[in-house]
């Protein structure tokens, strides 16, 4: 590897080059449907060093179309963009990789390196729909095992956004003294209706592809792609605000300044979201998305404990909230009143609410914003920490 | 027609049975986008009588997926549905038709009896794909033949809601001495980007469906249905708002108290919006569908104007304007704007905001809030005409 060759700007704050590992469990997991896997394998990076006492590691959560790569780059290559969460994690950013040892697993479910529905099932052949659902809960047992794997009895924090925030949650309620902070991040305790009736568009959309043939796609030349993009498009719009699109396309045509009265692609927002939908069959399997989006849809830490507050009342973490207010796919006030419940708990929690206008998207895009609140929760952590140490 | 065999209720400041119209035009329509059409045929029905000096009639004009059946029923049928907007239309009623005649047209690009992608072309053939793409200017120029041809020279209002409401705009800025008043209810100026990107999703479901073959289905046994469903699903999503499908849904399942962890519809509200899906296709056309969104996305009231100020100028008409607080297809601020402007240029405008959690649909659903606002602006109107002209 040649590292003069990477321009010094790539490296510079950043984790360099890095690769995906995979680590294989032989032990049956058991699912919230009842259903089990016999055996699975989870794909995930590292970013920084354990510490002797294994007490520095933070486990960052993806969202539906994330994956283990969540920062740095897996080549010299200076046209590779680098993992999805690069902002945030690396020597000096919020997710400090000189201090912290930063762990990102794709989920089971999923299609980047995980047991998913393309994987091959024990007989030999691609699962498709055979694979079981699996439900936020699911995800994060399977990479309990993988925490138990790398040695670790107590994470210091785990941390996401959106549906990473959901397993950050999960992991606080389901293990209260594997993890020392819960990083909430433009999230929901439960998914709404509107959320569910929108991923259910999506999935009607790859259901009606006839390329699709009933998830078992793997061995035709063609993939339901089609589906898939208007699926994406759709979770595109779902991820920006009104004030976003506006900002970024206003009513410009993609070609020239007049209309052109057909049904080719006019303006510029049909042209990007079109483009997004292409780019993402180039990386996203349709059958994942069906499994990793019924996930959201069964997700509500509620479950299984009675209430809101039965289930927050099992937490030992510390927990950060962060809302955005043009976030309309999960609007601050579901999360707002979390942090009520967890106050009259008399747990530890901050709530930052953020006035931005980039919607849903904007935890990624705030970036300024987030390392301060992000930054701050953990140093106050570390520092009530030592003084209950003391 | 046994007229007892109806439910008093039934007809109950109804307009009772009525039938639809259909107005022919051998003259060609000159479109916006420099094609023509070589004639047309406009469905239309109307309710009450117009007066010897032909000064009380009322065009309605309707939303994407409506008709010219705006009032009463087609038959004695007691479980036959009324027309799309009768709690507006009738005797008493907010358009009350024992004082005005009311119109109702359906427009051109649509398939409920008027001209459209379905209708033969001069060949003989349906025009499918080869229709002109048409504008909302377009099919207020076709309203406005209709309108001379019942020999109505200024209609004292013109009023809808959503893409009703740009075309009663429409009317105000192209025809400004043949409307008096034009009422303007949970629409928008302009598409936004964000509508342009709903629509352009619901556009591609219907273009992945092979069963749409480039628009040329009308001879096939089986139309584009799953496309147009889905296409449906999210219209429906984008006309409620985040707080009706809670209270319609919540996380209800559709069978049962317990997750059916699989692909079949589990949530009530996947059920509701299916439903909707398969509704929609009984009574309307894929290509019609593809027509009027384009119409909608080319909708800008400044668009040959150079400015929104200088569109709004040529109005002569008095203007309502009425917002949705709850409204994010067509969020109120475009609208609060539009009056500002009216305001400014001293033009005869009143704006109320409604405070309302439907959506968008909260114009079809808050029936009495809307019967106050529009009467008492009709009133105020015909007492200012009055003493204008006494």
């Amino acid at each position: 590897m040649d590292y003069e060759q990477i321009p010094a700007r790539r490296l510079h704050g950043s984790v360099g080059i890095v690769q995906t590992h995979y680590a294989h469990f032989n032990d049956p997991l058991m699912l919230k449907s009842g259903q089990m896997l016999d055996r699975f394998t989870l794909a995930y990076e590292t970013y920084g060093t354990l510490n002797a006492d294994r007490s520095n590691a933070i486990l960052v959560c993806h969202a539906l179309s994330g994956d283990a790569h969540a920062a740095g780059y897996h080549s010299d290559d200076p046209h590779e963009p680098p993992g999805w969460w690069d902002s945030a994690i690396g020597p000096g950013k919020m997710f400090d990789t000189s201090r912290y040892f930063v762990i990102c697993s794709n989920v089971i479910g999923g299609c980047r390196g995980s047991t998913g529905p393309a994987s091959l099932a024990p007989g030999g052949e691609p699962y498709g729909l055979r694979f079981p659902v699996v439900t936020v809960r699911d995800m994060v047992e399977a990479q309990r095992r993988l925490i138990d794997y790398l040695g670790i009895t107590q994470l210091w924090a785990v941390a996401g956004g959106s549906m990473g925030a959901m397993q950050a949650l999960e992991w606080g309620v389901a293990f209260p003294d594997r993890a020392a902070n819960v990083l909430f991040i433009a999230s929901t305790p439960r998914s709404t209706p509107l959320n569910v009736a929108l991923n259910e568009v999506g999935r009607q959309a790859i259901y009606n592809d006839p390329r699709w043939n009933e998830g078992a796609y793997y061995h035709q030349r063609v993939r339901p792609t089609g589906g898939l993009a208007v699926a994406r498009m759709l979770g595109h719009i779902s991820y920006m605000s009104d004030a976003a699109f506006e900002r970024k396309f206003g009513r410009r045509y993609q070609f020239g300044d007049e209309p052109g009265y057909s049904f080719d692609t006019d303006f510029a927002v049909e042209s990007y979201l079109k483009h997004q939908g292409e780019k993402f069959n180039q990386r996203f399997d349709a059958n994942s998305y069906l499994y990793i989006t019924k996930a959201l849809d069964y997700f509500n830490i509620a479950d299984g404990y009675g209430s809101l507050e039965s289930a927050l009342s099992r937490l030992h973490a510390g927990v950060l909230i962060v809302t955005f207010s043009s976030d309309w796919l999960y609007p601050p006030q579901a999360s707002i009143e979390m942090a009520r419940v967890l106050s009259r708990l008399d747990k530890r929690v901050e709530h930052y609410h953020v006035d931005a206008d980039h919607g849903h998207d904007s935890f990624l895009l705030e970036v300024n914003r987030m390392d301060e609140i992000v930054s701050g929760f953990l140093d106050r952590a570390h520092a009530e920490a030592n003084s209950t140490a003391a």
